[in-house]
């Protein structure tokens, strides 16, 4: 039976030791102190042990059921959904204007990672309410906001992002949803919309679809498309619920993984919808908070890989299976631990290294998120902008890898549904794809987030390694650090430089666009690793009691720089090598 | 819904361009002409297509189900497994002696692949029970031979292999499963087996399970392991069959993939045993098919990549999405197919030039096998049982990349049941685990084949690879292919040096032997491509009609050399930093 436990002590050498979050000169982070965090982390994660975990193959193994109209969740998820709502946590990172915690993004993230590792399909239902919350938060009238956004924010009504259809869904230029006005300023929306998760429960006692729609004779393509709400029953002037409102549930998708959430095809039959923000204008405020959206699919690839890593280090721990070829480890066994074992150390040295070094580099996204929102401070909005698609690209393609790692830490057990190790990586499959695929996010960055105020973000980003490059390379203890971050971040400038000499060809740049986006990853991770040893050299040196914690901090360090790090200069070769031979058969010859 | 086209042309390509099979010096191979493999082939892959293909996704939907002690197999397996029967396909490469076909292994290779690609589920059932047959016709008695092999060539009677228990997989040295010697030279086996793929179905009238038991009083740990047949139904001396035996299904194993495979735990209650060799030497019996057993695994992983492909391509040659960055290319459309696009072609074109390169290394190690027991050639049984850990590892973790690669290519579709993607990944990733993990294989590779008869394999191989790049270094045409052939092939030996020269500490070499295995694989993938663009290049030289398909075989190789090989520099980078960030933590502080 898989279990999940907290992860409080890394989240609080990330936020503290690293980030110093607490001295960061950003509105409401001075409250961050270690007590402060550590008391809301430690909340947040006995939920997530105790509440959501347990949960999680029940999930998997009943899925959801549509059963005349209505979606039944699996057994127990309405309770742990109460628990969230009752201690104020799906509202954790709200605006306190509509009853929200008001707390740091930052410190949302991490509370999202340890929910998502435990039970990622149920934590879909309060993230997507809180898309569409955030939605109407940046986009709504007034009106809007006092109609919606409370019960929102305490999940009394759920909520849903409706963007793709059968036909369309990278490209949502071809979607054929309309919304015709109505002479009362309303709409009337008619089309299908497919994959919509948490698009129908009984959980909430309504649901606020937000809607992508073309108003008839708007613009051709992206310019035409409107962003509507729509609810599932028709809110009274007094707040009270109405009517059901034309739309409804028209089947459930089979999938992979995710099992407990409803991926659902939802029917739009004239149903009333109202706009929000200005017309033809709904992608650009469906997309508002695409940061924060991509982020949080970046922060479920991490997370799905943090619970596979904990579960398949147990299971070394506890196998035994042969003896260590340096000698007897655990005379008192009949064998010993496959610990032990180099190839079993190389899967979770892997999967470790990752799992630490993704977290910093999330929850340092997270940072700059804070930083944008609320100090205005255009600079780490557009640094971040850069990051996000490496966040979601990077943090899911190697999240799935340390979940398939960690499946094979087991040997056969890792296949059967028993352990549950194979539902981290069905979970986490979806994270590849969903909310841009990851292709999708190397073309963001390479087609345009390079490029974005004359490459400003992206020297900005190269100045912040060169700056701690120099500022620690005197520093002989840091060495095995800076050395290959050195060399890393060269290859790095170097696929940029090979992007800016090409742009006559496209081709040859986005034929390294994924190639990339992983070598923007590696140095991301190889600089985060780097500060944490410089933090935990500096944690030792001030005579910090847990020793261990810190010099394990190091090794792990030094795993990531030396066997993982160094992929960077095989990325650039790829990228180096441009489009001819990506694009050099022709689709006939296939 | 899911597809399989049979890869025909490109399996005649290596048969005959490439390995020239009818020209090899092994007996029954003259035969193998391009008129006759090309007839086998073509009737083996209408069964592939039109017959079991079909039910690959029937399969993984009902799974099969234990109802009274016996196993429902899903619908429409037992008619596409008499039709296997019906036309000799369970006896392909068996003993004329007792009805087989006496088809070279090769040839059977590439049929395995066809119908693995197809239905790798189904295709378990006749598989184990060649492992069986072959453990038999290698070590049984006379009689035990006349009296089980003809029925288990015709499939009448499947067979089973009982290796694994609950307490070992991989030290089989732990078995607990006893065998008591009885008065009349029979055994009782007591034990329970877990893991039996095909241990219990109604799709054969009687089931031989060969057992690996241990007979009291012998040697502790592997050496006294001794193995047994055990049928389903006692056999009478007349051939006709008894009461049922002391063994019975208890249970089915809820699992990750081939849903349609029952994989069963078998309780032995005493059951009656045959001794088959000699006492405690079960294990060596077992393992005399090993690198038959390995290769066909590695086959599993290369046939799921090659189906997963073709669904993927035509997926991508479908689905219209967007617009090329170079310009419009389908403009009577509303969008472009998504074939056009780099990061798509970047999918494709990994699976291709994987798919295709390692087809032409699996057809290649199996014709060593042929020579091996054809022609009881010491060499090529040595320099394949080198390589087979290379096969076996090598080709199911780049296979399971292949389909993951592939559902990616889908989009949100890759992720639903309806496309059928997911389960190529989810069938696939079995192979990565059983037949020894690629931990196991890796360990194999380094711990001992390479120090095989003195590293008399290892050079042989080196050879190989070092007359081809001397023989073909002069020509231009081939610069392409034989420049990153030999870098890769000197970090490979370098890899093999850094293992010689740290013997001392059996860390250092198995930290980094996971590694060299993929290093290993990527050179004889890099000799394959670079042995079929020179018989591409033979070909057109000489006039051959179809130009486009040789000429896209260069295209598909240059991608290979340009984009996947160059891996090795990492590689090595790897092997080369031993293992001291990979041990370097203590258990403690994981």
């Amino acid at each position: 039976m898989p279990f999940y436990e907290p992860t409080t002590k890394d989240m609080e050498f990330v936020l503290h030791d690293l980030l110093k979050v607490s001295e960061l000169d950003i509105p409401g982070f001075n409250e961050m102190d270690r007590d402060f965090t550590g008391a809301v982390l430690e909340e947040a994660g006995k939920i997530a042990r105790d509440v959501l975990a347990p949960l999680n193959p029940v999930g998997d193994h009943e899925g959801c059921k549509l059963e005349n109209g209505s979606v039944r969740v699996p057994t127990g998820f309405e309770d742990a959904v109460n628990v969230l709502r009752d201690g104020g946590w799906t509202g954790f990172d709200c605006d306190p204007e509509y009853g929200g915690q008001g707390m740091p993004y930052t410190l949302s993230v991490a509370v999202g990672e340890m929910h998502s590792s435990a039970n990622m399909a149920l934590m879909m239902y309060p993230g997507l309410t809180h898309g569409a919350y955030a939605a109407i938060h940046a986009h709504g009238s007034d009106e809007q906001k006092t109609k919606y956004l409370p019960n929102l924010v305490s999940f009394k009504w759920g909520g849903t992002m409706n963007l793709t259809e059968p036909q369309c869904g990278t490209d949502l230029g071809l979607i054929r949803t309309k919304a015709e006005p109505q002479d009362d300023g309303t709409y009337k929306i008619s089309g299908q919309k497919i994959w919509i998760s948490a698009g129908e429960h009984g959980m909430a006692e309504n649901i606020i679809h937000l809607v992508l729609a073309k108003i008839p004779g708007g613009p051709e393509g992206v310019k035409g498309i409107s962003l509507f709400i729509v609810p599932k029953f028709h809110v009274n002037e007094d707040g009270t619920l109405g009517d059901r409102n034309e739309v409804s549930c028209g089947g459930l998708e089979s999938k992979m993984g995710i099992h407990g959430n409803a991926t659902c095809v939802m029917n739009y039959d004239g149903a009333t919808g109202y706009l929000i923000g200005e017309k033809h204008k709904g992608l650009r405020a469906m997309f508002t908070m695409m940061n924060e959206a991509r982020l949080g699919v970046g922060m479920q690839g991490l997370a799905q890989a943090s619970v596979a890593y904990q579960n398949a280090l147990a299971f070394a721990k506890d196998r035994i299976q042969g003896r260590a070829v340096t000698g007897v480890k655990e005379p008192e066994k009949a064998a010993d631990s496959i610990i032990h074992f180099p190839d079993v150390r190389r899967m979770l040295m892997d999967q470790k290294s990752f799992v630490e070094g993704g977290r910093a580099f999330m929850l340092w996204a997270a940072t700059m998120i804070d930083r944008s929102r609320r100090n205005d401070d255009a600079d780490a909005e557009g640094l971040v902008s850069l990051l996000i698609p490496v966040v979601k690209g990077f943090l899911t393609d190697k999240g799935l890898d340390a979940t398939i790692s960690a499946q094979q830490v087991y040997g056969g057990s890792g296949f059967t549904t028993e352990w549950g190790a194979e539902q981290f990586v069905r979970d986490c499959r979806i994270a590849l794809i969903y909310e841009g695929t990851n292709g999708i996010q190397a073309l963001d960055l390479v087609g345009r987030k390079l490029a974005t105020d004359n490459g400003k973000h992206v020297m900005a980003f190269f100045d912040l390694v060169k700056d701690f490059i120099k500022e620690n390379g005197e520093d002989e203890r840091m060495a095995e650090f800076i050395t290959p971050l050195k060399a890393a971040s060269k290859d790095l400038q170097a696929g940029g430089m090979y992007f800016m000499q090409n742009m006559g060809n496209p081709d040859d740049a986005l034929s390294g666009a994924h190639d990339f986006m992983h070598l923007f990853g590696h140095v991301c991770l190889g600089l985060m690793w780097a500060r944490m040893a410089k933090a935990s050299f500096e944690a030792l040196d001030a005579g910090a009691a847990d020793t261990e914690f810190y010099e394990s901090k190091l090794v792990t360090g030094r795993y990531y720089m030396t066997r993982k790090l160094p992929e960077t200069a095989f990325l650039l070769k790829k990228v180096q090598a441009g489009g001819e031979n990506v694009m050099g058969l022709s689709v006939a010859n296939f």
